[in-house]
C-alpha cells in the first residue's frame, strides 16, 4: 500500500469473506519487486501482460477505465550504467513503431535532477513529493496554475517557486545537458550531477540505437510515483492518427516508466537492494487510437479465415464436414456454415461480410469428377482442383497473397 | 451466484469498500452468456483466456489451485444439431494432440439420458440434481460408496439406486447408443430419446472428422454444474507421460464442457434464448503434466534469443549497441551482457547456460577488416563474415535451424 505514494487512495480495497485484507492489483510493477524480495532474484529480464484496476472517475473516451491491461517489461540487475534504461527506451521506440502509433515524443527526466532543482531552490526536503507532485501537472496545467498551487496548497515563497519554474519549463535535447551541467548552482548539487551525468551517458547510447530524434529532455516530466529513484520517461503521441481536420484523439500518454533502485528492498528482510528499471504500455490507450484511426479510414476488422467449406447444393454436410477436417488437420484456417443446407448466397454473403478470401464448393458433379471448385470471393474466379490437391493450392494461395 | 449449483460454495466473495456485493469470477461462461445477453448477442464464435478463482484447497501436486487461468472456446447460435457439438470435441481432440499429451479419451454423455434414465428407474423430480451430483463422483469413488450416498444422504429407495447402476455403469462407442435406444424401458423417456438421437448424429459427425477412436460414451459422466442441459464431456489422460516404472502423475480431466442452452435466457429480461456449447481447457493442470515430462525428460526451457552480440576485447560497447540495433531492427531476437567490458568467457558461458545458439564477435581486428565473427556455439566454429551481410547470415542460419 505505501509503494504508490498520494495514488494508493486509487487503489481497490477489499475484504473477503475470511476478514484477511485483500486489495486489487494496482500496478504490475511494485508485485515484480515483491516476487523478485520473495524468491531472491538477483537478476530478471521480464514481461508481464495482465490486468489492474484503479479505483477513479472512468473516461472510455480517453481510454482511461477502471480495470485495465498493462503491459509491462522490465530489466533487474546491477549493471553498468544506462545500458538497461537505454534498452527500455529502445522497446518503446519499436512497440510504437511497429503499431504505427503515427508521431511521437518520448519525454525523459531524472528524478535525481528534479530533487537538485528543489534543493537548490529551497524547497524544504519534507516539502519535495508535494512538489514533485505539482510539477507532475505541468503540461494539464498552466504554469501560471501550477505556481499557484506551490504558493497556495504547499506553502513555498513566490521567489521559491518562480526559481523552480525557470528550471522546469525548460526542455530539449544532449545540449540543454550539457548546458545544465555548467548551471552555476545546479552544478554545485551531488544529485543534479549524478543524473545530468547519466543523461548524458544515455542520450550517447540513444544515437547509438538511432533513437535520439524521439528523445527530449523534458524538466517538467515528474512521474507521481514514489518509487522512481533515476531516470524516468513518458511517451506521447504527437499527431492525432484520425483524417484531417476531425477533433483530436483524447489520449495522453501511452508508455511510460522508469528507474527504481529502492522498491525490491523493501520487501526484502535484510534490505537488499536489487536496482530496476521498465515501463509500461497502456494497452487500452493504445486500442481506444487503433479502433479510432480504423474507424476514422473505415478499415473493418478482417477475419483470420482463410476458405470457406461451401456447397451449392442439398445434403453436402458429410462432405463438407470430411473436407473441413482435412484442412484443419493441415493448418489451414477453415469455416463452414453450422447449417445441413445452407442457400449458397448465403455463404457467399458470410464470406464478403467477414472477409474470408477463398470458397472450397462441394457438389455433385464435382464429387463426380473428383474435384474442389475454388472460388476466389474478390474476383469471383472458379477453378476446379483435383480433390487430392485441394490443401497445397489452398495452401499456395495463403504463401501467394 | 445461483447459476453454478452446489459449486457456487467455491466462489470467492467480496466486498469493496462503497459496500457493493463483489465475487471473483468464478468461470468464463456465465460471464460469457451475460455478455450475450446485456448486448443482445444472437451469434458468436470466441476463446477467451483468462483468471478464474476457487474457494477450494489447493493441490499444487495435481496442478490444482486457487487462482488459476482457463482457456474457454464457445460457439453461440441457433444452428444445426450437433455440427458445432462436434466442433467442440475436434478442437479438444486437436489441442491435446498438438500438445503431445499422450494418450487421452474423450468421454462424452448427455444430460438429458442422465434426467430419463433418473425418470424410468423412479427417482423422484426434486432429487434429479442430488443424485446426479453423486453419479458424478463415480470414477473417483467406487459404485459401493456412491449407491450408499444414493440410498443414504439423498434417500433413495435401494432398488432405485441398483437400477440406476445398471445404466450408469455401462459405457462404450456407438453400439451402446443403439443398444438404450432399444431399451424397452429407456425408449418409451421422450428426454432420453431425444439425447440419444442427438449422441447418434454426434457420432456419425465424430467419425466424419476422423475422432471417434478417441471418444468414449460412458454413462457415469455427469459433470457437476447445473446450467447444462444437453450433451457433456471430458477428457482425460489414459497414460502418464513420465518415466516408465514412475509413479503416474495426479492430474485429473484436462478438459471438459458441454452444451447450456439456458444460461444465456437467464440473464435476458425477455427470457430470450441463445443455445450455446463450449469447452474450457485446464491450462495449469496441463502445464503440470508438461513440466513434469520436461522434468523426466531432463529437456531443460531453451531461450528464445537467437544471437548474443559479444566482444573479446576491451572499449567496444557502441559497437556492440549499434549492432544489436540493427539485428533488433531487422527482427532478429538478439541480446548482449549490460556491462561495458564483460569478459569474453562469461558472454560464452552465458550463452550454453541459456542456450542461445549463435554469438557475433566484434573486436579491433574484425572492426579493421570491415567483418564480423560468427561463431556456434554448439561446433565451436568461426567464420569472419562482412559488416554488410551479417543481417542476412544470422536470418539465413536461423531458417537452416
Amino acid at each position: 500500500m505505501e509503494k504508490y505514494g498520494e495514488d494508493s487512495r486509487l487503489i481497490y480495497d477489499l475484504k473477503d469473506q475470511g476478514g484477511e485484507l485483500l486489495a486489487l492489483r494496482y500496478d504490475l510493477t511494485v508485485p515484480f519487486a515483491r516476487y523478485l524480495a520473495m524468491n531472491k532474484i538477483k537478476k530478471m529480464k521480464r514481461y508481464h501482460i495482465g490486468k489492474v484496476w484503479r479505483r477513479e472517475s472512468p473516461s472510455i473516451s480517453q481510454g482511461r477505465y477502471r480495470e485495465f491491461c498493462q503491459c509491462d517489461f522490465d530489466i533487474a540487475g546491477q549493471f553498468d550504467p544506462m545500458i538497461p534504461d537505454a534498452e527500455c527506451l529502445k522497446i518503446i521506440n519499436e512497440i510504437l513503431n511497429s503499431l504505427q502509433m503515427g508521431d511521437f515524443l518520448i519525454k525523459v527526466n531524472d528524478r535525481r535532477i528534479l530533487d537538485g532543482i528543489f534543493a537548490v531552490c529551497g524547497v524544504p526536503d519534507d516539502k519535495f513529493r508535494f512538489v514533485c507532485a505539482s510539477v507532475d501537472k505541468l503540461g494539464k496545467m498552466s504554469w501560471k496554475d501550477v505556481r499557484q498551487e506551490m504558493v497556495g496548497k504547499v506553502g513555498l515563497a513566490p521567489k521559491v517557486a518562480d526559481s523552480i519554474g525557470g528550471y522546469i519549463q525548460q526542455h530539449g535535447g544532449v545540449s540543454l545537458v550539457e548546458q545544465l551541467l555548467q548551471d552555476p548552482k545546479l552544478s554545485q548539487n551531488k544529485q543534479a550531477l549524478e543524473g545530468l551525468g547519466d543523461l548524458n551517458l544515455l542520450f550517447e547510447y540513444l544515437a547509438l540505437f538511432g533513437i535520439s530524434e524521439k528523445i527530449s529532455f523534458d524538466l517538467s516530466l515528474a512521474r507521481g510515483l514514489d518509487y522512481y529513484t533515476g531516470v524516468i520517461y513518458e511517451a506521447v503521441l504527437l499527431q492525432t492518427p484520425g483524417k484531417e481536420g476531425e477533433e483530436p484523439l483524447g489520449v495522453g500518454s501511452v508508455a511510460a516508466g522508469g528507474r527504481y533502485d529502492g522498491l525490491v528492498g523493501m520487501f526484502d528482510p535484510k534490505s537488499r537492494k536489487v536496482p530496476c528499471v521498465g515501463l509500461s504500455i497502456g494497452v487500452e490507450r493504445i486500442f481506444s487510437i487503433v479502433e479510432q484511426r480504423m474507424e476514422a479510414t473505415g478499415k473493418a476488422q478482417v477475419t483470420e479465415t482463410q476458405v470457406l467449406v461451401a456447397t451449392a447444393q442439398k445434403n453436402f454436410l458429410k462432405e463438407r464436414m470430411k473436407l473441413i477436417a482435412e484442412l484443419w488437420d493441415a493448418g489451414i484456417k477453415a469455416e463452414m456454415l453450422y447449417k445441413k443446407n445452407p442457400s449458397f448466397l448465403t455463404q457467399l454473403h458470410y464470406c464478403e461480410e467477414t472477409g474470408i478470401p477463398l470458397v472450397a464448393i462441394i457438389g455433385e458433379q464435382e464429387l463426380r469428377d473428383g474435384v474442389i471448385k475454388l472460388r476466389s470471393v474478390a474476383s469471383r474466379e472458379e477453378v476446379d482442383i483435383k480433390r487430392e490437391n485441394i490443401v497445397s493450392e489452398i495452401q499456395k494461395r495463403m504463401v501467394e497473397s
